[in-house]
C-alpha cells in the first residue's frame, strides 16, 4: 500500500498536469438543456477512464448517454461507486463572464469555466487521486466503479431507469457522490442527505386569445386571476401548504439531527448581508430553527410566474393564458408521485379543474443514517487532509437522483470534494480553487486507501 | 344652405382624393408609445387644417403635442368640436400584417394601414365633409373647432392639463368623439359615456436577487408569492372586488339605461364563437344581465405576471421580483385618484405594505344623460345615412378622455364615426370600409347642418 505522504508528493507535483487534462474537459460544452455537445463529451468521459485501465461502456438513453466504467482492484470483494455527470448548466447570461465559458482560465489560483466545479472538476480531481494510486502502487485497492451521465442539470430524467435496469452491474458497496467541499470558513462538510423534489407547471387557459380589457373585463374568464386563486389555494401567508394529506408522509428530524444542526452555523446574518433578506418567513430568526426551516420543512415555491402583457407601460388587455412554474422540495419520507396526485386532488376539490398540471421533474429524497460507519470513514479521513473535523449536515436543501442509487444499489452515499461558497456553480465566473482541487483529491486518495482495508 | 344630395354629390364624387389624403397621413408612422414621428404627425395634422382655413396652434407639451385649430362659420353663436388623436397604437407584430403597417393598400373594398380606423381615418373624413360644405357653399354654418391630440394610444397623459388651461379658447356647444360606428349588423351605434380606468403596477420585491430554491424555499420571502397572496386579497373567484370602499361612488345604471340595454342584440353567442367562451362570469348567461355586467361592473383586471423563471422547463430559482398589471375599469361615479387610495390602504390593513403600486394611467368616467338633446341630433341625423335607426348604447366598456371635455368646457359629446366590428383596431391589418368611409363622412355633413340650425 502507498504512504499517504507518497500519494501527497504524488498529487502536489502532477497538479498541473491534472489542471490540464480538466481544462481540456471543460473546454468542450455538454450543456443538456440545449442539447450542446453531449455526445462528444460522452466521448472524452469515457476515454479519459479508458487511459486509466477502465472497461467502458456508454450506456444510450432517451437523452443523454449514461458512462458506465469499472476496473478491478487488489480486493475483489469490495467496490467503491463514483456517481459524476458531464453536463453543465447553460453559460447564459454570457455579458457577466470575466472570460469565455468554455476558455478555461486560471487567475489567482483558480480556475474559470462553466462546469469546472459542477461537476467536471469533481470527476476529473478522483481521476486524479486514481492516477496517484497507479502511479505509486501500480493498481487500485479495491473495484472502482463511475456512474456518470449527462443530464443531472435538467433532472437526471432517465438515470433512474439505468439504474435500475443494470443493478447487478453497478452493484457496490458505497458510493461517493458527484458533490462536496468546504462552508465559507473553509471547514468541510459531509451532506447526509437530499430532498425530493416534484417540478410542476400549472397552466390556465380561458379563452383563445387575448382580449380587450375594457370589453370583457367584467364578463370573460381571465386567466391570470384562476391561476392567482389556485396558487393561493396551496399556500397562504403562513407558508403552510394546504394540500391535504401533503404532510402526511414527512418524517420529522431526529434527535440526532437536531443535534447535528446545532453544531451548524448560523447562517442568519450571512443571509442578510448577501441577499439582503430582512426576515426570514415563519417568524425565524435563525439558529437550529433556521436549519431547521431549510432543510427539514417541505416546501411549495413559485418559481416563475408568466401572464399577458410584462412589457413596460400598460396594456389593456385580458390574458387567455396563464401559467406558473412550482417547485415542491419534498423531505423523506414524501414522494413526488403521491405529490402530484394530492395536488390534482386538491385542486379538483377546490374547484380548479381547469388548472392543467405538468410535471417537468420529479425525484425522491434520501437521506443516510447520520452514523453510518461508510459516511464516518469519509468524515475521519477528510481530517488529515483539512487539518480539521469534517462537520456533518444530516440533510441538503437541494436535490438528485440519490434515492435511486441507495434504493437499487443499497449503498450508503458520502459526499467529498473541491467546492466552496464562491465557486458560483449555476452562476457567470463558475470557478474551483486550486488548493481545493488538490486537497480533494488527496481525501479521495485516502478514503479509498481506508475503505479497502476498512 | 346646400342640400343633403349636393352635399353628397360632392362626396361621392371626391372620395378617390380622400383616400389619397387619408393614405399619405397613414403613411406617417406616430406610435407615441415608441415615440415614433410624433412631432411630424402633429405637423401634417396642423397643415391639413389650414389648407381648409383653419387657424391652427400646436401645443408643446411634456409629450406629445396637441394640434387645435378653430375656423368660424355663418353662426358665430354655434362652435362644434371635434375631438381626434393622430397618435397610433405601435404596429407589432409586423409578420402578421399582409401589407407593411405604413403602407396604406387598398384591398377589397377596403384600406389598410395602422391608425386608418383609430383614429386617422376618423379624422380625415371629418375634413372631407368639411370639404363638401365649403364646396358647395363657400363656408361653413357654425364654428368648427378640432382637438388632435397625439397620447390617446398611451392614455391621454398630457391631455387633461392643456383642456383646463385652454378652456377658454376650446369652448364649444357640443362635441363629436374621436370614434364611432356600425356594430356587426352595419347598425349604427351612439355610445354615450366612458368607464374610466385607474391602470397601476403592482411590484414586490423581496430579497436582493433570485435564489436557489432548494437553499432559500423554506425561509426566503419569495416575491410571487407575496404577489399572489395581495392580488388574491383584491378579488375572489366571486369576482367581488374586496377593497373597502371600492363600490361606494357607484352609480348604478338607471331604468332607462337598462331600457336601451334590453334593445340591444344578445352579444352571447358571438363571444362563444369568436374567443370561445364557455362560461361567463359571476353565472351571467346573455342579454340585458350580459350588458349589464360588461358595461355598468367596475372591474379588476390582471392584465399581466411576471416573475423569476419563464423559459422552457424548469428552473429551480425563488424569485427576488414580482409584477402584476392591474386594470381596473371604473363607472360613474368613480375615481381613479380614490380607487389609488382605497387600494393603497386596503394592501397597507392586508399586510401588504411591501406591494409598491405605479399608477401608469388614470382617467375618469363619464356618461351622457341618454336624451340629450345633441345625441338625439346625432342619431337622427344618422338615420337617411344608414338607412336604418341609430341604436344608444348608454356606456362603452372602453375608457377615455370624455370626462376632461365633459367637465373643463362642458359639452355633451356624440360619437359618430366610420369604424366596424372587423376594423382590427390595435391589431395586425387595421383596415376601414370604404363605402362606411363615405357614410361617415355623409353622416358629419348632416350633423354640421342640423347642429348650425338647431
Amino acid at each position: 500500500m502507498p504512504t499517504s505522504a507518497s500519494l501527497d508528493h504524488y498529487l502536489e507535483t502532477h497538479l498541473d498536469e491534472s489542471i490540464a487534462e480538466l481544462s481540456r474537459f471543460c473546454a468542450q460544452p455538454s450543456v443538456a438543456a440545449q442539447g450542446l455537445g453531449i455526445a462528444e463529451a460522452a466521448e472524452m468521459t469515457a476515454a479519459m477512464l479508458r487511459q486509466r485501465g477502465f472497461h467502458t461502456e456508454i450506456i444510450p438513453t432517451a437523452g443523454s448517454p449514461v458512462v458506465f466504467a469499472e476496473r478491478s482492484g487488489r480486493d475483489p470483494n469490495k467496490t467503491l461507486l463514483f456517481y459524476n455527470h458531464y453536463d453543465v448548466q447553460p453559460p447564459e447570461p454570457l455579458e457577466l463572464w470575466e472570460t469565455p465559458p468554455f476558455e478555461p482560465t486560471v487567475r489567482d489560483g483558480k480556475l474559470y469555466a462553466r462546469g469546472v466545479s459542477d461537476d467536471k472538476g469533481h470527476f476529473v480531481s478522483r481521476l486524479f487521486a486514481l492516477d496517484a494510486m497507479l502511479a505509486t502502487e501500480g493498481d487500485l485497492p479495491c473495484n472502482v466503479k463511475f456512474v456518470v451521465e449527462g443530464e443531472e442539470e435538467i433532472g437526471s430524467i432517465h438515470l433512474e431507469e439505468v439504474i435500475r435496469e443494470h443493478a447487478v452491474r453497478f452493484a457496490a458497496d458505497a458510493c461517493i457522490w458527484e458533490f462536496g467541499g468546504v462552508d465559507h470558513r473553509d471547514i468541510p462538510q459531509q451532506i447526509m442527505g437530499l430532498r425530493g423534489i416534484c417540478y410542476v407547471e400549472m397552466k390556465v387557459q380561458t379563452v383563445n386569445a387575448d382580449t380587450h380589457s375594457g370589453q370583457t373585463g367584467g364578463i370573460f374568464p381571465n386567466a391570470a386571476w384562476r391561476l392567482v386563486w389556485a396558487l393561493n389555494s396551496l399556500k397562504g401567508a403562513d407558508e403552510r401548504i394546504r394540500i391535504a394529506g401533503f404532510y402526511d408522509d414527512v418524517r420529522p428530524p431526529s434527535e440526532r439531527d437536531l443535534e447535528l444542526l446545532a453544531q451548524l452555523p448560523d447562517p442568519a446574518a450571512e443571509y442578510r448581508r448577501r441577499w439582503g433578506v430582512e426576515h426570514f418567513v415563519k417568524g425565524v430568526q435563525g439558529g437550529v430553527e433556521l436549519w431547521k426551516a431549510a432543510l427539514f420543512d417541505p416546501t411549495c415555491t413559485i418559481s416563475g410566474l408568466t401572464a399577458g402583457y410584462q412589457g413596460p407601460g400598460s396594456k389593456t388587455v385580458l390574458p387567455a393564458h396563464a401559467t406558473a412554474k412550482v417547485d415542491f422540495r419534498l423531505v423523506p419520507d414524501q414522494s413526488p408521485e403521491r405529490v402530484l396526485q394530492l395536488l390534482r386532488a386538491h385542486l379538483d376539490a377546490a374547484g380548479f379543474e381547469d388548472v392543467e398540471i405538468v410535471c417537468l421533474s420529479g425525484e425522491r429524497p434520501v437521506k443516510m443514517p447520520p452514523d453510518e460507519p461508510f459516511i464516518d470513514l469519509v468524515v475521519k479521513t477528510a481530517e488529515p487532509v483539512y487539518g480539521t473535523p469534517m462537520q456533518k449536515v444530516p440533510l441538503s436543501g437541494g436535490s438528485g437522483p440519490g434515492w435511486a442509487f441507495h434504493h437499487y444499489l443499497g449503498v450508503p452515499i458520502a459526499t467529498a470534494g473541491i467546492a466552496y461558497p464562491g465557486s458560483n456553480i449555476h452562476a457567470p465566473n463558475e470557478n474551483i480553487r486550486l488548493d481545493l482541487y488538490l486537497k480533494g483529491a488527496r481525501h479521495i486518495a485516502r478514503v479509498l486507501k481506508a475503505f479497502a482495508t476498512a
